[in-house]
């Protein structure tokens, strides 16, 4: 029985061959989600929503650290709303879902149209023009978990483009221009901490160019990831909306001097894409493998029955799961699988570590544990198992984060023209390049290489260089891919 | 200015003079929520979603402690979903909203039609129907957090009824009926729990008549709680689904006896209207009360100050809001508001203890705390203060739950007839009578009273009585009551 099961459990193709069929098998056969019966919808399965839920506790305390507490707003936005302010409905208008009919057949002519939402900021503003007042009412800065819906006509794939996904948007309101600058750049550094320092995803923060900010926004940030298939993908964005939303929506306050005042406002949000990110960066020919940092069970113990020795071995296993409880280990004891079956299950579901508890170890009162990632075995006394694990996890962080990071500086290459710059967009680079930042270049380059630009990297500084495309002058490095 | 304020912060009528205008102030000014620019609609606001994070800290714990891990299925559900379980689809038809068009332009022809859900059952079971195989997929215990969204057509209420709302909804399957009961009851007795030890409301649990089950439901269980104004509330319901989703949607299983077999299915829920029965059993005249257990804040410290006791007052709140770190208490250190101001203000806002802190208090090293269910002052010595809180939290909850019980126990009546049924239905109580449960003489009741039928209250045996409507036989004894 376990031979047949392992026939369809692993994955059939490797990751190096077909990184896209790679990929759904890895994220269907780990079961961290499933396609739904509506097209370009998902279902996140507990193995999935269980990274989610890590990400959330983590980032959740984040942010209510630096005063932004938790709210929630309608799913439904009137059609009113979208036409306030004009750059942000032409960007979203093409992937809204209208509702039709409504309860007992009242159809759209009985109350005004309503959409899903697609982001938050216009229902979010209407609320925020009632409540702010004077600048004793600022900063004011909410946040909402929450699914939202884009009608997309690209293909869509799991978890990295939905058309529902689940994400947190949050909205602040600030009365100084400066305040609200340096909150989006504060924002869009817990963004990287959280790639970086607990996803083990090493991330490239800069600013986008204006063909690539959000729809309505005076500038946007973002933290950019490399996918091991030479595609960027965006991992999160702070914007900073300027005064333009305030105005829309008729946000204003009473300053303390005394006069009446726009507001300024930010926006930014990280989605369920994530979890896509991880998967891709990370996985291997044998399936995922997770972070030690997400992973809700660090390790699973699984022990070695030879003859009689079952009792003694699934005792001791438990003890050490006991032992090792702040790690949320757990025994896996089926009878009916082989050991070896054990281990190409939870290699398959990414489990950080296994612990192999067999009758000799016993005697020597050791335990042998295996990292996901590297598959190295260390024997290590029992009685210097909790220490050593803590240690373990740190190491298979550090390790994952620096071979991603290995990858994505060795994968930066510079362009000074476009011969070049398509030969590098072909090799599935990211291209770094003196560009003139104008809207029109960026269009044609998108459509003749397929390459977007991802950001300009804020740790570049300006300089004086000629445009790789326009050959007119540029200030600006940008960098450019093709992306998710 | 704060004159001003004081004016339109606090309720301007009373609780026991009209029940329904105190509510719509009390979650208002207490910022609980606020109505959204949609009729039927809210928005929940930190105040208010802050209490269903508590309730969810709370109850995600329990479940996950009996095995139910969380997951999320899509927003939007087919047509043909809803008409294959038919009861299901009679029951909500009613109240969906269908989407008309999507992206650009793609009308309902092009792909099947889809409504946003009012509940999960079916495209759940879809997805469960795929993943079950054998008896060793089971049980298979699921929930998500989720939005919903019913169509009302009845007038709606902030929490209480709202066309969008959010709950929990778990969803489980096993492969025998006994189980499944089992489990039934254990989530009802989860949900009591909810209630009585952490919202300090306390509930009759039962089973629901026929027709007031759930659509599809083999039985319906409820816990039902006496609103002040007499009528019920349903707090949360756990049904047992019976086979009948499992045939509809082809959810079958290999036994251990190896034959194919059809699972029992069970879901339960609760939303967030359990906030409205909060503000609703515990509120007063000055505003919210918050059951201890649910509130963020346990206490505010008010520095009491006089001349120039400034520095000293305000130091010395500061260290003990230091100390009482772990019932996260703040200083409310504002300059310009006077101290009576702030007790208003939080007094509206429900925080369980107030500690105030002035210049003689800090002479005799104590402080003042006030409950504020009951306005009781006492002067408690510093070094008591951490201990001496935790009792008067408890207390507080116990007090609480006290006085709400009293009132449900002393509004429960007997009624043998029909007149002294319409009489106690008139004189608001929970009439408790011998019925026969025929879904037609429900409906006449419901007709002519405005009454329905609560539930059959679990700890109360069968026996032989004559119905009060119809005079026929009855071994049931029924809650009837307006509810919301």
């Amino acid at each position: 029985m376990a031979g047949e099961k392992e026939n369809v459990l692993g994955i059939t193709v490797k990751k190096s061959e077909d990184f896209s069929e790679w990929y759904n098998q890895a994220v269907l056969r780990a079961e961290l989600a499933d396609y739904a019966p509506i097209r370009g919808f998902m279902v996140i399965r507990p193995n999935g929503y269980a990274i989610w839920e890590k990400i959330q506790l983590y980032f959740d305390k984040v942010i209510k650290g630096i005063g932004v507490r938790n709210a929630y707003f309608p799913l439904l936005i009137p059609k009113s709303f979208f036409e306030k302010e004009a750059e942000h409905a032409e960007g979203f208008a093409p992937e809204l879902a209208w509702i039709e009919s409504k309860g007992q057949g009242n159809g759209p002519e009985a109350e005004e149209r309503v959409a899903i939402r697609p982001t938050s900021e216009t229902i979010i503003y209407d609320s925020y023009s009632k409540w702010i007042r004077s600048w004793r009412d600022l900063p004011l800065r909410m946040n909402q978990w929450c699914n939202v819906l884009r009608w997309e006509v690209k293909q869509t794939k799991l978890f990295l483009r939905t058309r529902e996904f689940l994400w947190q948007e949050g909205h602040c309101v600030y009365a100084a221009k400066e305040e609200c600058d340096r909150e989006v750049r504060l924002i869009l550094d817990e963004y990287r901490k959280l790639a970086e320092d607990v996803l083990a995803i090493p991330v490239i923060a800069g600013v986008k160019t204006d063909s690539e900010k959000f729809a309505g926004a005076l500038y946007t940030t973002t933290i950019e990831a490399l996918m091991p298939d030479g595609r960027a993908l965006q991992m999160g964005t702070s914007h900073n909306l300027g005064q333009g939303f305030a105005k829309s929506f008729g946000l204003k306050f009473l300053g303390e001097n005394g006069k009446e005042q726009l507001p300024w406002q930010s926006s930014w949000g990280f989605s369920t894409r994530l979890i896509g990110a991880v998967v891709m960066v990370h996985g291997d020919d044998k399936g995922l493998v997770l972070p030690p940092r997400i992973a809700s069970h660090k390790a699973v113990i699984v022990p070695i029955v030879f003859g009689d020795s079952k009792e003694v071995v699934l005792a001791k296993a438990k003890q050490v799961a006991n032992e090792l409880e702040q790690f949320n280990v757990f025994v896996d004891g089926r009878d009916n699988y082989s050991a070896g079956w054990k281990f190409n299950e939870w290699e398959l579901k990414g489990i950080p570590l296994r612990i192999e508890v067999g009758p000799k170890d016993i005697g020597k009162k050791q335990v042998v544990v295996v990292r996901r990632d590297t598959g190295k075995k260390e024997f290590v006394p029992e009685k210097e198992l909790k220490r050593r694990m803590g240690e373990i996890l740190d190491e298979m962080h550090k390790d994952m984060f620096a071979k991603a990071k290995k990858f994505l500086d060795s994968n930066i290459v510079e362009a000074a023209d476009y011969p070049s710059f398509k030969k590098a967009i072909e090799e599935r680079k990211l291209v770094s390049c003196w560009f003139c930042c104008e809207a029109e270049a960026e269009g044609k380059i998108k459509e003749e290489t397929g390459a977007t630009s991802r950001c300009i990297p804020l740790d570049w500084k300006e300089g004086n260089g000629k445009c790789f495309f326009t050959g007119k002058p540029a200030t600006k490095k940008v960098l450019f891919a093709r992306a998710y």
